[in-house]
């Protein structure tokens, strides 16, 4: 961005936003400002305005004006995001996509759907369901959150321990890149190396490099039954190494998530959890999917690896309505901890999975050491854990012992060859992290090719990577 | 390339190739040119030069070199490509990996495995099945071409139809970018949002950004029993519908190839078809995998699937001594066709797969009208088929028909939405076609992207796309 920040739209480029979407899709009134100032993560801007696009046409008209007029422009799907990806910018108009929700095609003898980037993935999801097929990507937010935001991140959720992420799911988008210019990525064919593999390298950009419009959607048999196994374990390196036992047997689990002793205090407020063994420390949710013949052969061999030092208790969810508590409790977490403390320092590092026992020991000595409330649970199948510091961000010496604690818990992650996020994304929160897992060298081909898509630099700036 | 095209190497290059190499692995001599003068395409062209680094620093300061005397690097693994990716172009120097071929670390708790480029596809997949794991992408070519080049081209084969290509097998990488800068991307985790996707930008895309020195690959559990169906149909469309049938319902196939009447010919004469009933025209070889009883229910279901109209017969391979004939003669098949004609024109298309019927009724009628034999066979579960053209070089008229069946055969396939290559990638000899099927903004984008990595044009230059 070569030109001073717009503290409000200027006359022009209002005028050229509404020429280009119409009267109806330009806001700038202070409660829809206020309403579009912030994501779930911790920070507040307002932008200048918030517009909606209702078509890729309108989408490409809007970046043309964004360059015309020098307008940074934040992409948004329902603001579910954790890291700020979504937050405006100072002088930003935030691109909401929650007018295109058009299903453009579903062809479920092909298992394909096509989607505008509003579509809820929920909606995609129960489509699917209705022909016997299903869109395995879920993230906490299915209900709300958008396609679109699920690409920026390349969402995932507890399924992607069998299933994988976003990423493995689309077949090809249409976009608009950061210069006016659409994109057209990928195909509607499970096999395509025609061209170079932009699907995925616009999947995950966090809106920096392209807005995407429309998805190709690869969807997948719904497997007719889930089996789900609760298992009560002493202490967290035990349920850790659990976990590393289920991971190294050949039965994958369609779920494997972890919680700690705060994380299951929230759930049994939320009266989720039922009676749990009298000293149990972590908890494990395991599932497994497919025929029943083979949850049912599936389940066996997860009880045989569940099985090990520390395990209190190991049990089959009693019935659905079991199952489906257990499941609202979990998916509540994220917010349920909220109550622990004002602000949630919401990390989702992922360790390889042999390594998790020490990493989950390390957590808990950083609370002891630094004073704090750390509640940990998540995808402990793929490694991933939501590791939540609790702080009052109004206490300077908590927060000062929050960072460290937040810096060892980085170092640590990295030393073991993990990441520094799983499936929330960078944003803006973890921005300033970047460079202590990507050398300089392949972070600055990453700058370059942003340059290249984006050469006025009007695609969410300073996301994804600390200002150069 | 900023330079004219050198007819041999020079002096000062050869004394830089040898101070950055050591003399023993630079190579000019008559007899090693020749043999790196052509990969399984249809063309030859002598390098000037052809080197072996033995590890990611010689393969830096091999791309230094290649940048400060315009050196054109052509990268290679086995060179058993199709479609001239490793084709040298004029003035070039042919970069061989076959001597990185170390195993850095196998890490089977982890599910890991690290290798340097030159490593054959087999060798990784008969150590992960020494510890009851496997590396899904099955290339016919596994035994001998190196991991490398299915990077480069993001190989697959049968399995693919279940377990998807070599992107999906892929946690990181470490490579040389055309500027000469070392790229880290990725990790060794299953789940990281960290950074653009440099990953899948660099597999497929075929030596033109990077050169891929090391792979962490992800392996899985290896299924216990494989089960395999032979189904004879009396025409290629109502074989095409039977595939259509076993992808839409839910029990996905670990392999599900087909074959046209010249191809079961083939194996015929390889002695691996035995008795076929008669009039049949269309063959398909179907697997199903897991534990035993997953795969009786598989088989179960897929037979259903694959009853309908002009099912000549149906049955289980007898024993693993016919599974192994049949696999032999079906992965013989590519080398076997060129006894037709001298020269195959061999594409590997895919349609959408409800679209295959009808594909293969086009590819009969080509055949008919252009007067060329045309063999079909391969992935059918994916729509991928290898489509040969079977043509005398020497014959004007016949290589003139078989571009224009050719033409016609690449705009059905896109006007069905599907792609011109699934897994052979575009190398030399595709590539004025992706025009017709990559849009012109997005392909430019891609030459930018190019341009980023590779701001030199010294990395396999005229390959993936045509020339600007």
């Amino acid at each position: 961005m070569d030109r001073p920040i717009q503290h409000e739209l200027s006359a022009p480029a209002r005028r050229a936003l509404i020429d280009a979407l119409g009267e109806s899709r330009v806001h700038t009134d202070p409660e829809t400002i206020e309403l579009y100032a912030a994501d779930q993560g911790p920070r507040r801007c307002p932008p200048i305005a918030v517009v909606f696009p209702s078509d890729h046409e309108q989408t490409a008209a809007l970046v043309r004006v964004a360059n015309e007029h020098r307008l940074p422009l934040v992409a948004r799907g329902a603001g579910s995001g954790n890291v700020g990806g979504a937050l405006p910018v100072p002088g930003s108009v935030v691109a909401s996509f929650e007018c295109m929700r058009r299903v453009l095609e579903f062809a479920p003898e092909e298992r394909v759907m096509v989607v505008e980037a509003g579509v809820t993935t929920s909606e995609i999801d129960a489509l699917a369901r209705s022909r016997g097929l299903f869109y395995p990507p879920d993230p906490g937010s299915a209900p709300y959150c958008r396609i679109g935001g699920n690409l920026a991140m390349n969402a995932a959720g507890p399924r992607a321990v069998k299933y994988g992420g976003t990423r493995d799911y689309v077949l090809g988008l249409r976009a608009v890149a950061g210069d006016g210019r659409t994109l057209v990525t990928g195909g509607r064919v499970t096999k395509n190396v025609t061209g170079y593999d932009l699907t995925r390298l616009l999947i995950g950009s966090e809106g920096t490099l392209a807005l995407v419009t429309e998805a190709t959607l690869k969807l997948v048999p719904a497997p007719p039954r889930v089996g789900t196994l609760r298992a009560c374990y002493e202490s967290m390196p035990q349920a850790a190494d659990a976990v590393a036992r289920v991971m190294n047997q050949p039965a994958v689990p369609c779920a494997l998530e972890f919680m700690d002793p705060s994380a299951i205090a929230a759930i049994q407020q939320a009266g989720a959890a039922g009676e749990l063994p009298r000293g149990t420390r972590a908890l494990l949710m395991v599932e497994a999917d497919g025929d029943p013949a083979d949850v049912e052969r599936a389940l066996a061999r997860l009880r045989t690896a569940l099985e090990g030092p520390g395990l209190l208790e190991l049990r089959e969810a009693a019935d659905p309505a079991e199952v489906a508590d257990l499941w609202r409790a979990r998916r509540s977490l994220s917010h349920a901890v909220k109550k622990i403390a004002p602000l949630k320092i919401n990390e989702d590092v992922v360790v390889p999975v042999p390594r998790l026992a020490q990493f989950v020991a390390v957590i808990e000595a950083l609370a002891d050491e630094y004073r704090l409330p750390i509640v940990s649970f998540g995808h402990a199948g793929n490694g991933n854990l939501h590791v939540n510091l609790m702080v009052h961000p109004d206490d300077a010496d908590e927060m000062r012992r929050a960072h460290e604690a937040l810096e060892r818990l980085f170092e640590t992650v990295l030393d073991m060859k993990g990441t520094l996020s799983g499936e929330h994304g960078i944003g803006y929160e973890k921005r300033n992290f970047v460079p202590l897992e990507i050398p300089p060298d392949t972070l600055a081909m990453m700058r370059a090719l942003k340059h290249v898509f984006d050469p006025n630099g009007i695609l969410n700036p300073g996301k994804k990577f600390p200002e150069a």
